[in-house]
């Protein structure tokens, strides 16, 4: 298994904001984090809010925290709130389950890391991320 | 970009209270934070609570955090509970999704800081803020 | 023993930009705390830096805390370097000591809360905070 | 005053990282900050260390919360141990005074954001984000 390299990730965290422009979304922010849940790169273009760093974080984290992507974690959240509200605690708010974290996948099925994108609405942060994985030919698994 | 000065927060500090007694409200703290979320002004009135300082300065933050006024997150946090609190969490508990956190923008739309009250009905709260702001020639954005 | 007022709290804040003025202060941030260490006032001036805000109640909120001034918290730190450590946990990050924390105390020697300012030399810091105090007939007491 | 854009933010994390390669430094982390201490770009190297991260933010952050770079932080933290160890939690661990924090200014001054590096000795982290601010035409405020 070979880890999620500074230039795979450089080149998602791009290919995802070249597929928000071309989507007109809103200025996002965009993470990805190799498969311990470290930074590897981000870029938050002009205009994003001043918390979408973390939340970018926060979406990606969890989907590696609990093994699925953001859009599982969300339907979760909404059948078992109060564990939900517990998991925010226990991860020390690292947590954010909703659309637009998105695990990044070998051939294998490995986890390599996650993208995580905010900045609009959670079908289209989860958009981008989906296309960045794959454009550089690895498997995205939004949940 | 002129960045907020104290000179103009002031007199939005300053605005908002002299507002808060003609509506007759509950004794009010009224927060100014510049676009990076950081402090420039705030004054807690004789009788007002003592969380009220972090709620006023919440209301504002929360607002430069996601990019919108306390309304639009009200409205949001009632949509998606379990995202709004991951997002407490997430943000190290500085956002309060409640109207009354209302975002300062120059005639450009540039976000330049943003305004939090807290201590009498929220609706009554983000009277103050947006009255207070338009005084100094600014638009308020409360969601 | 009559509280601190948010009449007498924004004197203070202002007589304490005025005077820094005067001796050409760096920009300061001045933070006036009631004797519950909750703040009531707060100025940041234009070019403080974005944590003075966060170190001014700091000096303050040490002071109310242990119930002597900067300076004599300075002294102590400086002799029980453990001791003052721990205290930061223990206060939760709220304890600065260093001079330009100054207690309020009134004709009684009652303490009716506390100044801290923070941007340029503490002496210079403090020396801000006493004019001020005194400025509005109550007594300074740095520590 | 144009505050840092991406574009800026982006150029200096990849100057950091060529010049980086050039002087055979260790895996670095870089991180750029805006003004108000929110993160707009950062890269991780492969091999560099999974709290590289905060340590980037932390030197950037430093210097833009007391308004000086890390060398000088460096220098007052020796003088005044007790004070820093305070402000570690006092910003809630977002201090690292150490070279390698440098503040980006324009040139008239204005502080305009800050680049955290980490990884290799802090001298050479330093030099890293000095050339690579310069390299956009930027002035570099190492302390």
């Amino acid at each position: 298994m070979q880890p999620l390299s500074l230039i795979q990730a450089s080149k998602i965290v791009d290919a995802s904001l070249e597929r928000a422009r071309e989507l007109k979304c809103q200025p996002l922010t965009v993470a990805v984090l190799d498969a311990g849940g470290h930074l590897v790169a981000l870029k938050r273009e002009d205009g994003s809010g001043i918390l979408r760093p973390q939340i970018a974080q926060a979406k990606a984290w969890g989907a590696l925290g609990m093994g699925h992507g953001g859009r599982a974690l969300a339907e979760r959240a909404a059948a078992a709130p109060a564990f939900f509200a517990a998991l925010t605690d226990i991860s020390g708010g690292r947590i954010a389950p909703v659309p637009g974290g998105v695990l990044v996948r070998d051939g294998s099925g490995n986890i390599l890391g996650a993208v995580g994108i905010s900045g609009d609405h959670p079908d289209k942060d989860e958009a981008c991320a989906v296309f960045a994985i794959q454009s550089v030919e690895l498997m995205a698994d939004g949940g």
